[in-house]
């Protein structure tokens, strides 16, 4: 079998980082409405500049997701004989002019590769951005096997996982995991605008963790969620739900305190609901939540003693699960939290505080 | 001069966590209205149990807030000569009931180290709790210069930062940097609860940070909240009016897509007041946001790997400034993110490439 083609229609973030994959086995061609940002894919090796004549096997329009349907349709009419799928976040709005304007449409398969990051473009381009991300294959009633197992094969091949859901389920899915959970923080960040200096030299892992991705990309957000905006207005209005059972339990304007009934009872519903739901996300390894058991250690700030940290932890021939380093202004030293097999934590803390390690008393479950 | 003592009234995580670490230089007692988990923290090696007689130089009362002031009140009653703080994460609720009820108002001050984690309890006590934390001092108009030193001395002592702001200053900044991120980071994970699995199997590290602190223990958070509650409230009527106006942005009933006026610039808003605000939080050392940038590098998910990386970093005598890893289910390899200093990115990337490691391509602007 001769080598495949395909075709990049958007060399962005996205689109780059595909194409830089797919370099090592395909003839891979790169266009762009754009002309400076395809040479900017070119130099940065992720194939050659379209020709404009040649006919690709496949094409991937990765293409915000305002045009993506459009880029699509255009594809089909252009190259019949091609696969042809898109990348945007939304899949109903794009099945919905593949539905409307394409003649046939056995070729076309949406997908979703769940691989992004707060930066855009094709500067911010990696070749293993796709490494172990979800790939949702979103097939029409019409598509064929063949552009089903084409992009499912392309979405192993860049070390992705594949799923399969039809384009309804999918919006609904990335509703509730991503789209909903980006606008609450945007708004909770959008709060520290005008925040105190004070206030804001207090702020702590929570806060990092709970605005880190209120650093995205503010069009391409607007893009996304104005074309799934039925579905996010849905979970916002229950969210804004919770939030007024909420404040009307917490009631401006009565003395704070425990004198005042239901204040501790709404505050608490609101824990626990979140105590289930946050159980819900899968660890690791996905399928059910697993319960790995934690292990802290004292790591000086220093260059080496990470190295050293993990060169032992290697010696000990210790897996760590996940790994995260907390540390606050000014601190000479960071808490490193190790989570690993329940049956390997104690073995692993006792070892650790034989070579000299700091490592608190107790130990406790991890996520 | 002779060791000093201490008092610990309640030996939950904060007050097990602070005898653990002060039991090197001071006496410690332990007390707590469970004399089963006063005996735990005992057995931990956080001090002794507290013979009803001997008089303290400073007592600690780390209550949770519903009871807090009422403690201060009775140790400052029982023991006049002694300073006597509280660990409370509400201040102004706290000094009411000292306003209110103690005589000689001088020995106390509020204190609020802010460390912490999911988890509560004795058990969960760690000796480096409060390295790096800050602590913030509390003092009230009447507090003497003695109190302010002693506690100010414990605070550096265990390895915390300690700063200074009035009761009301300090329920406000915890109230934009902790509370209200708390209770919607929960609400968030509230939504989750019943959500299909096929949406839980695409959740992403987004998810998982967003929705980290959800974890966190109900009954002490309604405590707190009922306790600052005129604050919270206030912090989140502006919230709800955001998120307001976003629904009726995204107004649902109408066609999803860009024709319908106002929706685009409804979410765009969000997304840059989310990014304006985001970039207050400062960096790992304080102050200032700092720029750092980030290589990311891939590691196999298998033992020693992480070792040899950190290990290689050492002999390139880099300082990692944050680091995290990112995975998901099924892959074979995580990707880890090293933010350094921006001199010593492209050396290190080089080096590492050079040493084997697949590093991608670009290059971004870290947190």
């Amino acid at each position: 079998m001769n080598t495949q083609s395909v075709l990049i229609v958007g060399t962005g973030l996205l689109g780059t980082s595909l194409a830089l994959r797919l370099t090592d086995t395909w003839q891979v061609w790169l266009s762009d409405i754009s002309p400076a940002a395809a040479a900017l894919a070119r130099d940065m090796g992720a194939g050659s500049l379209y020709d404009g004549k040649s006919v690709p096997d496949l094409v991937v329009v990765c293409a915000p997701p305002d045009v993506a349907g459009q880029c699509v349709v255009a594809a089909m009419r252009r190259y019949p004989s091609a696969v042809v799928t898109d990348v945007a976040s939304v899949k109903q709005a794009v099945a919905k002019v593949v539905e409307e304007e394409a003649e046939d449409r056995t070729n076309y398969i949406g997908s979703h590769p769940m691989a992004g990051r707060e930066r855009s473009g094709a500067s911010a381009a990696d070749r293993d951005l796709f490494e172990g991300c979800p790939w949702v294959l979103v097939p029409t009633k019409e598509t064929s096997e063949r552009a089903l197992g084409l992009v499912r094969s392309v979405a192993v091949e860049v070390g992705a996982v594949p799923s399969q859901l039809s384009a309804p389920e999918h919006d609904q899915a990335v509703t509730l995991v991503s789209h909903v959970p980006q606008l609450v923080s945007s708004l909770l960040a959008g709060r520290l605008k005008d925040a105190p200096a004070r206030a804001m030299s207090l702020a702590g892992q929570g806060l990092r963790d709970t605005t880190r991705i209120a650093r995205s990309d503010a069009e391409l957000w607007a893009a996304i969620v104005a074309h799934n905006s039925d579905a996010v207005a849905e979970v916002l209005e229950a969210f804004a739900r919770d939030l007024a059972e909420l404040r009307q339990g917490l009631a401006a304007g009565l003395p704070a305190g425990l004198s005042t009934p239901g204040r501790m009872g709404s505050v608490a519903k609101v824990m626990l609901a979140g105590n289930d739901g946050v159980e819900r996300i899968p660890g690791k390894h996905g399928g059910a939540p697993r319960r790995y058991l934690e292990v802290s250690v004292l790591v000086p700030d220093k260059p080496g003693e990470l190295g050293r940290l993990f060169t032992e932890i290697g010696e000990e021939q210790v897996n760590i699960e996940d790994f995260s380093l907390e540390h606050s202004a000014g601190a000479a030293a960071g808490v490193a939290r190790l989570l690993v097999m329940p049956s390997v934590a104690q073995p692993l803390a006792s070892a650790l505080v034989r070579r000299g390690w700091q490592v608190p008393s107790a130990m406790n479950r991890g996520r």
